[in-house]
């Protein structure tokens, strides 16, 4: 498992929420997302020019949405793929929108062949359990929206399980397992080591199952990418673990009138409120969960805060820390 | 640039031709590729079984149409992106068969963990001149046929160059420039010496310019794959740059009564025929063009052979070798 020496806090793996690149009201063209990646760039840059080692992740759930939207859109003229391709499709994007973006703002501030090599990223196969329960209950929305008659169809001819949206219509719905390990860890580690920046388990990874014998197989279901996110960086041995998103905090009772923010906890106040509710499932709870996680497998400090701020983030003076009980 | 000691026959770029992914009359379903892609990946798991250390490269001409078919298609619901994002998306796609499938038959062959790490694919830019003639004078087809309308719609709202094709209908037509440098090759070379297997270049790989003072900018272009998968072999400094495809060998004539086969020719014997026009332009040519660069650049031998028979191609018993002028 991870090594120790590696615990530094030097190295850092970074969680991209979807505001990286899209954001609300916006239309998605090719121009909102480049402006979008930018700004994540951007925000990255000045954390590697403290000399930061950083691998990246990132969600990707808008956009297997849209490439599924397309594939639908456009079935009679070629036949659409399956989810865990929809998956690949989008690290070959966002990972392209990454690299490029860091990449220039690296060579803006001269670091790019003195502190870092350069920004690449990895196509990246993340193991679940076939027999994780979340196969016996799916219950992430994935692409289009369907009439029910269509969605009547589709699940007789693909066996798709299809449920009413409650916002209308229905939708098709996938399992969401837990990760259990990055395929591909070990390539991740060696870059890093080399003074790549790292960008991997994209979309919380491609979606894999052992069958006999070691045999690896896509799935079709999704992953939360915070805790694949979690899972890459106690593998590769990080000592900080940054979520980024498009709140500046955590809160308890977030949007109540007793909303109280959180500037830090420690690993058993943050199961505590996990365990009681307080943090929504959809939204603030697996960022929780992924951090109350890395800090058990032994990283020294997770943080959860607001993309524009990353440096301040990774410098603990913005967002919310999670840290080990005091011994 | 390449290093003489990494000139060593064991290590080998691979570039596969489309048929390992999409062969002529297939619609393309998912269970289309997995079973092509496996037949290429017990190909190469054939040629790592003995001892061979293996980059690979791949096209991607029908998936990047495919992509921009579905797009196409889906305009009214979510914004189609640009041809180097089609791409990107490409790289995701494909590297993920190909990864998946050669690690199951490196499994099978008890090779994981032994003879290699594993199998990864990147993502992948590749750098063309922003004055490369071509440009000014587009020539490759892409994505889905237009109508007489449509096409001067396409053409008055994007500024795509928009030409009738000779199998009917109206198309894009985007450049291919030549390829100058591969941006993540420094990645690549770190993890073939680790021991994986590296997929990079897929596509010819995401064309990318430079822009002012060293920064990167995607161009809607495509290029050809063997012309960058041979940049990649010689700044990785492979010895043998293996070029598979649908048909066995080179030939003279290929497909009029007087064809001939050709087993092995000079580098200086290849530069004849090609400068004579002996070899298709959209076919033969860039593969025996790419040949002719490898060598000239360094190189040991160049092999073009047929996709099954990978393993006789690179032992020399099947395909075209072309060799260095003997001193």
């Amino acid at each position: 498992m991870a090594s120790r020496s590696r615990r530094d806090n030097k190295y850092i793996l970074i969680a991209l929420g979807g505001n990286a690149f899209q954001t609300k009201g916006e239309r998605g063209t090719t121009e909102d997302y480049w402006r979008n990646v930018y700004r994540a760039a951007k925000a990255i840059a000045k954390v590697v020019s403290e000399g930061y080692r950083v691998a990246i992740t990132h969600g990707n759930g808008p956009q297997v949405g849209i490439i599924s939207v397309w594939m639908d859109a456009g079935k009679d003229r070629a036949p659409p793929q399956t989810l865990d391709i929809a998956g690949s499709m989008t690290q070959g994007w966002l990972g392209y929108l990454l690299m490029q973006s860091l990449r220039n703002e690296l060579v803006k501030h001269g670091l790019l062949g003195k502190t870092v090599k350069g920004v690449v990223a990895i196509v990246n196969q993340v193991l679940v359990d076939k027999n994780d329960p979340a196969f016996q209950n799916p219950t992430k929305y994935v692409g289009p929206w369907y009439d029910e008659e269509t969605a009547k169809k589709l699940t007789k001819e693909k066996g798709w399980v299809i449920k009413p949206d409650p916002r209308g219509g229905y939708r098709r719905v996938v399992p969401s397992p837990d990760p259990k390990d990055n395929i591909e860890k070990d390539a991740v580690r060696k870059l890093l080591d080399d003074g790549w920046i790292v960008i991997a388990s994209g979309g919380g990874g491609i979606p894999v199952v052992y069958e006999d014998h070691g045999i690896l197989k896509g799935v079709e279901a999704v992953i939360d990418k915070d805790l694949a996110g979690e899972l890459l960086a106690t593998a590769i041995g990080v000592g900080k673990f940054v979520i980024l998103t498009d709140v500046d905090k955590v809160y308890l009772n977030y949007r109540k009138p007793n909303q109280k923010p959180i500037d830090v906890m420690t690993v058993s106040q943050a199961k505590k409120y996990y365990e009681k509710g307080y943090f929504p499932p959809g939204s603030m709870g697996p960022k929780v969960l992924a951090a109350i996680r890395f800090i058990e497998h032994g990283g020294n400090e997770a943080i959860i805060g607001k993309l524009e701020n990353a440096y301040e983030v990774i410098k603990g003076l913005s967002g919310t820390r999670i840290m080990p009980d005091k011994d």
